[in-house]
């Protein structure tokens, strides 16, 4: 049992952050114990871990990013969705049927991860099955948690990165047999988008899913184009949703990334099948596909968690991720003649821990009972001229706090940087 | 004379960037003389500084900040623009009647800055004389260029920052005396705004500007609230403008910063004022303010620059400036139902160098006779795992360039980082 002290920002509920000034938190066999303001007395022996006026925050969770993508971090930016999947994006996944490549950037987007404090992740990799795996161990060796998927792609895609049908099948199963030896990152299955998925592929993906209860990622509506290629694709389908929904890979254990132009029935939708929506506004706003109505959807009860999708979004930091969906907040505010509410930033907070850990199992904030996953922040560096309350302190780390100002990163109980 | 040698990136033309790759930048007297893809015979026996595969890219003009708020960056973001000022920023500005803690923040400023690339600004001070002149003094020591006004308010803010007219007038004319020492930081008259300025000041400044031929800076139909409270305060003006225009602070050494909700005829009047209008996406965006119809602005042949606004805006960094332009260009895309060209990272560059350096006399790009402003890019602490052009590097770097990646900067042809 350990404990750290420091001021403790935690985010138990939407839009409320509860402060600890100069506080304890206790840790008891990696799980959290309890907030103090002052150490009990039943714990005066215990190691005590001083980050003195330090800033201690829940740890963050991407749950979307694509893996492969990582190399092409901040380029071919000036290209809508479906023109830079095709000159671009594809061409840079191909590189990971080369083991070597792959270990190497791998091991660099690991470390980037914990460097900035995202300890939980649900991720594509591509369709390369060993590279998968080799993504999966080296972020496992790092000591990140959550899920990771091989991408599933039949047809539409580059001819450099496409799979046959049963190659896809096939490449998919022994996967899942590579996983076995992994304690903290878990399989994902990860049909990458009904454009470039078969019917036939995603009617066995959807009975794999149910067979082996695994979760599901994928894209949805998030661009007018690609909605309307789905709509030729399936006729039978009245929205997008609708195209996953027929093979089952539309529940409670589904993240759906985007829903930018989700409407009413699709929000409807969202909600009823307790599907969560990985809101990526970073990525959205950089390829210009629309800002999506996650006030709506949040004010509708549908589960909103927040993703960089490097590459289209070119953060890989969720600090920078939150500021963004609080930017992309204000411009739907703009958008909407200042009719809606724009996320403050301890709703942006809430939404890039809280709500992304909901999808593992974790309860509100840092509760106890839950793995302890956390990150420490020294704002020295900063400029620290005036008086400042913890509260305002936390809000600049949110805006302003690079790699370097994350000096501790905890996951699931153990110091991983 | 002395040379560079790098891969030369610069922005002759809004849109274009013209890139030398492994080239040669010579510089005689602290002026640019021309650009080489391989030195010149004549040139052989000069003094090169090889930056070998490094990015040598034109430094940056900051057109609009505001020094007295940098001990706030990145908080109080969640208010709108005038209740902001009131319980935030007016008591922020409040503090540099102390010399000591003006003199400390400014050293710190000023060295962020040249650490971030700007090399020239158009900055406002707050309404203390004797902080300003040890603003100035603090960039000046630096190494940086451009134009720093003390603030003139004399109505309609808060008891513990505003000035009588009288003070206003005597202050400003006793900073003006303490200018003349410096060579680089040249005195630029700054109305904070129109509310904050009774008549009798404003006619006042326009006399001492034109006097004393000095620019001029302010702010321009930033915020909807603003602008009514503007048409109240000025009933004989039928636009936000004109309140400036009547007593001649609408100029072609005018700096106007956001000009969010400028229509076509207040864009008309900017044009053939020739004004220059400082765009502050972060900032407009942060505040919820709105988005600057800047394509149509330049379509028009209105001269448009980019400004950090700190603190409205959270970033001091032009690159992320720039970044944020683009992005905000986007959304004004999606706002417009895709029917508005976005910013490509070109166009952003142009405005966030070229567009600048105008103002101050420059001409395009890296133009021959111009004293030499550049910033060196160090990107080898970037993922480099697959090919990348030197376009694709020097994108990636306006989206992802932090300060430790700027390896020199060069201000009016002297190292000063």
């Amino acid at each position: 049992m350990y404990a750290l002290k420091g001021n403790i920002v935690h985010a138990p509920k939407f839009g409320e952050v509860e402060i600890t000034e100069n506080g304890f938190i206790t840790i008891d066999d990696g799980r959290i114990e309890g907030i103090y303001p002052k150490l009990p007395d039943g714990f005066s022996g215990i190691h005590v871990i001083d980050y003195s006026d330090k800033l201690i925050l829940q740890s963050f969770c991407d749950m979307h990013l694509h893996a492969p993508q990582y190399p092409m971090l901040g380029m071919g930016l000036d290209l809508p969705l479906l023109e830079w999947l095709k000159t671009y994006t594809f061409k840079t996944e191909a590189a990971f049927s080369d083991n070597e490549y792959a270990k190497r950037v791998y091991a660099r987007l690991a470390k980037e991860l914990v460097d900035s404090g995202t300890t939980r992740v649900c991720m594509f990799s591509s369709v390369h099955t060993d590279a998968t795996v080799l993504l999966m161990n080296e972020l496992e060796k790092a000591g990140i948690t959550g899920y990771v998927g091989k991408v599933n792609m039949d047809r539409n895609s580059d001819p450099c990165i496409q799979e046959t049908t049963e190659q896809s099948m096939r490449e998919t199963l022994r996967w899942l047999n590579g996983c076995d030896v992994f304690t903290k990152i878990k399989p994902m299955l990860t049909p990458r988008f009904t454009p470039s998925c078969t019917n036939e592929l995603l009617e066995w993906i959807g009975s794999l899913a149910k067979e082996r209860n695994l979760p599901i990622q994928s894209h949805l509506s998030e661009n007018l184009a690609e909605m309307d290629w789905v709509k030729e694709l399936h006729p039978d389908c009245e929205q997008y949703w609708e195209s996953y929904a027929k093979y089952g890979l539309f529940g409670e254990r589904t993240i759906m990334a985007h829903c930018v132009h989700c409407d009413d029935r699709e929000i409807a939708a969202l909600k009823s099948n307790k599907v969560t929506v990985a809101h990526c506004p970073d990525s959205n706003i950089n390829l210009a596909s629309g800002i999506a109505p996650i006030r709506k959807m949040i004010e509708c009860g549908v589960s909103v968690a927040l993703g960089s999708d490097i590459a289209g979004g070119a953060h890989l930091s969720m600090t920078e991720v939150i500021a963004s969906a609080i930017r992309a907040s204000k411009m739907k505010r703009i958008q909407s003649e200042w009719q809606t509410e724009f996320l403050s930033v301890a709703e942006g907070y809430y939404l890039g821990t809280t709500a992304g850990a909901k999808f593992f199992g974790f309860k509100d904030g840092f509760a106890s009972g839950d793995m302890f996953h956390a990150v420490v922040i020294d704002d020295s560096n900063m400029c620290n001229a005036k008086e400042m309350s913890v509260m305002e302190r936390f809000e600049r780390s949110i805006y302003l706090a690079k790699k370097e100002d994350i000096v501790a990163v905890y996951s699931d109980g153990i110091k991983i940087k």
